[in-house]
């Protein structure tokens, strides 16, 4: 019924997955009672139409018919398989089989009891009869494929080393050891060409960048890829014609690329990220979070990151969705205000392992800002001091992404003393120690938060007595420039 | 491709709605180029599966041939009709049709001269030639047929006085005239006799008191109706074979649900609510955005709202979505600490005709609170003083539902002056004056807040001096007593 069995089964028979088998658990119940009323009855249709292949009417009860259906589906090898299996919830219940009362809650001890008579089961509880226990018992067979699975992998090493290494490193998630040193030359470079571009374009550069040091990298995109410019000069997509590539057309199917994502990234080998536009995000909020719980390096890409999308209108753009990343624990959101803070941001997604990452990125051109070595060291800390005043600060502005430009322009028309703190994540800078925090946002200072989305993140940085200037909110349809103007982000308004 | 299309579509095939007639714009065509790589290829067996009447190979340019198809839809009275047409994108523009490169930009000049030519198009930019015009022009008919049915309606009025007027309130949206009076009464009861109970059966006591008052109530669940207590003696499903009911049965299927529930909403004459697990919200966030966009009254139930649901573990335990439905511009999130509060966001909820709202219980069994009439009336304000010290606060205490009864135990047992704010709703809150804001949370006291989920949205009301006693990560399994324990939610631990 979910649908993203749907997005994710489509794509599966259009790719031809032919090693995918699933079972249809088909007992005619789900919680609020028989399925009549509410689900469709052409399941073997609906696979049939994603052009899987379907084995109908397997009695799920017959250990025997399920393994003949198994020996089936693995002999089609173009195709996934569907596996119908007719089963009785609650079987050998007598009196709550094929009900949904046996879905959630225990039997009971007398229904326990009966059923126990219906199965001729005698066994004491836990106990596992030995012949059950020796039809099950697979541990010498286990044993037996470990070992010639490591015998055929140490001949493979004596032969090719190098592949073999490399095989090592990739399924470890290990990034080559060049990695951190080569990006930090490519953000150095792009600090000092201080590209006037939009940072969609920048994250384009980055992928550029680290393509070819990074051949364990995956990408793909919710049918946006013109638009996330999440292709590079090396980008092969993957067709159902053509396994060996590193990118993915998902189709408009984000939630069902997300989900496959963490699938390739728990199976490891690949660096993977996926992108859509940030609204977007709203359809996948599960799947990222699903990605931290499981503490695993799956990378977001979004694009079209505020009101600055301009004329696609309130659908799509994103107000609060900054807000809602940034709760979920482990996660860490970026939004890098120029080409060097995005370039950092990946760096720092691609280095995160085992922890998920989302990268924001406007549709739109952002200033380049001039930078010192050492503030180019401090972006990875998440937050950091962009420009700083003559003497003690009167006030600090804070700003993320699109917004650092006019913040910068804001404080230099200021009659203060005003330090600027671009904070690309806040979710990277509360995870620095105390005292580099009170180095930036210097205690009893007062804090103004500059951002295009609502507030609710800022409070913990600006308190009590603090100001925002972030949306309250939907947008509305108009080019990105009159529509900044219209939701007060100008320098006037953040001179106020 | 979307997931929700399949939820609503196969919900549609199911309940055999006969006057839902869908065209397929079939282009071949996506943003990221020809689909053949990421879609599949069978769309009208997809929609057979789901129970549809497909037509297939209709020509989409052929006006005479889509007539044909709708009179036939038309004509199919018992499932829904997907007409299948053929089109070719850009048509008419000799280079770009047939390419995603006429998707979202314009032709150019000289791709709109070589698509007039072959076209034969001669009239001016915004000039509409007269016949063009006059096939378009259904003014008159319009007229006619709007007379009609006013004519046909001031008969009914005329026949069925009672009837016509019943029709014309529910249609406005506009509540009986006695509901607020006797939701006072209902709350008033409640509050008199201090069920000790679970908010979700609080939710169903609220629901069973509305019910015979508002026969335009329209519930339902995605299958958790027994958990959910979303049923009450009223209740009567619509199934494919009966739609004289009022409550439906959903299926797996949230996103799906959540978007009906806006249709049937924007058609007016219900009040309408669904509900699932409070950590599915996940899945149909972007219709709550949309309900609050289209400032309708959609009303979201979600029950099992914290660590407190117990052994399903973490992918159950809602811990962020506090704080995420909290931002969405217009929408108001409550979370009642007792059959009392619960009761009351009923009542503001279905009041709220213009924006939704989301109501938020717990599995778990609540203490109920004594309060004065006055703490009863203010509860719709979001926030009020439910137990307040001798003499001026030395600290605030904020919480919201299952942990209001823990921070009243520990304001209780703390050697300092405490008052206890219960703030069911940040949302309604906000929106009183400084004046009655500033009474509640005293300027200058500070503040702790108390909630089983993150702290984001409540460093705006405890500021930087403040704290917070929240979820830092997500839950573990156990019984909901025993989390409570581990994530510091002790009477010892707010007291600290």
């Amino acid at each position: 019924m979910e649908g993203l069995s749907h997005e994710s089964c489509a794509m599966a028979g259009t790719l031809g997955l032919g090693k995918l088998i699933a079972f249809w658990d088909d007992n005619d119940i789900s919680i609020d009672g028989h399925i009549g009323d509410w689900m469709e009855k052409g399941v073997p249709g609906r696979f049939k139409s994603y052009d899987w292949h379907v084995i109908p009417d397997v009695d799920g009860h017959d250990a025997d018919a399920i393994s003949a259906a198994i020996a089936t589906a693995k002999s089609v090898t173009d195709k996934p398989t569907l596996i119908c299996t007719r089963t009785v919830i609650g079987f050998g219940s007598p009196n709550l089989k094929g009900t949904h009362d046996c879905h959630g809650a225990p039997l009971g001890d007398d229904e326990i009891a009966a059923t126990r008579k219906e199965l001729g089961w005698t066994a004491a509880p836990f106990e596992i009869p030995s012949d059950v226990y020796a039809g099950w018992d697979h541990k010498e067979q286990g044993a037996a494929d470990e070992s010639s699975w490591d015998a055929k992998f140490e001949a493979y090493k004596t032969a090719f080393p190098a592949e073999a290494a490399e095989f090592i490193r990739r399924m470890s998630g290990e990034l080559p050891a060049n990695f951190a040193v080569e990006m930090d030359k490519f953000i150095a470079k792009t600090q000092d060409e201080m590209p006037n571009i939009a940072s969609r374009k920048a994250s384009q550069n980055a992928i550029e960048a680290m393509g070819p040091l990074l051949p364990e990298m995956f990408g793909g995109s919710a049918d946006l890829t013109g638009s996330n410019l999440t292709n590079w000069s090396g980008t092969v997509k993957v067709t159902p014609e053509n396994a060996d590539g590193n990118y993915l057309s998902w189709g408009v199917r984000e939630f069902g690329m997300a989900h496959m994502m963490n699938g390739m990234v728990l199976h490891g080998g690949f660096k993977v990220y996926g992108a859509t536009f940030f609204m977007f995000m709203e359809f996948m909020r599960n799947a990222l979070r699903m990605s931290s719980l499981m503490k695993i390096g799956t990378i977001y890409v979004y694009t079209h990151d505020s009101v600055g999308l301009g004329e696609d209108g309130p659908t799509h753009q994103p107000v609060e969705q900054l807000a809602t990343m940034r709760v979920i624990p482990g996660f860490q959101t970026w939004r890098g205000c120029d080409a060097v803070e995005s370039a950092v941001s990946w760096k720092v997604a691609m280095l995160r392992g085992d922890a998920p990452t989302a990268l924001v990125f406007s549709r739109q051109t952002l200033t380049p800002m001039a930078r010192t070595a050492d503030q180019v060291a401090n972006i990875e800390r998440g937050g950091y001091v962009l420009k700083d005043c003559e003497g003690a600060p009167d006030i600090i502005f804070i700003s993320t992404g699109s917004e650092v430009g006019l913040t910068v322009e804001a404080a230099a028309a200021m009659d203060a003393n005003v330090r600027v703190v671009s904070m690309p994540s806040t979710c990277a800078f509360d995870t620095q120690d105390q005292a580099y925090k009170d180095s930036v946002l210097i205690p009893g200072v007062k804090r103004v938060a500059i951002e295009a989305g609502v507030d609710q993140s800022w409070y913990k940085y600006v308190g009590l007595d603090g100001a925002t200037v972030c949306m309250k909110s939907f947008g509305e349809s108009a080019p990105a420039v009159d529509l900044f103007k219209e939701f007060g982000f100008t320098v006037e308004n953040v001179g106020k």
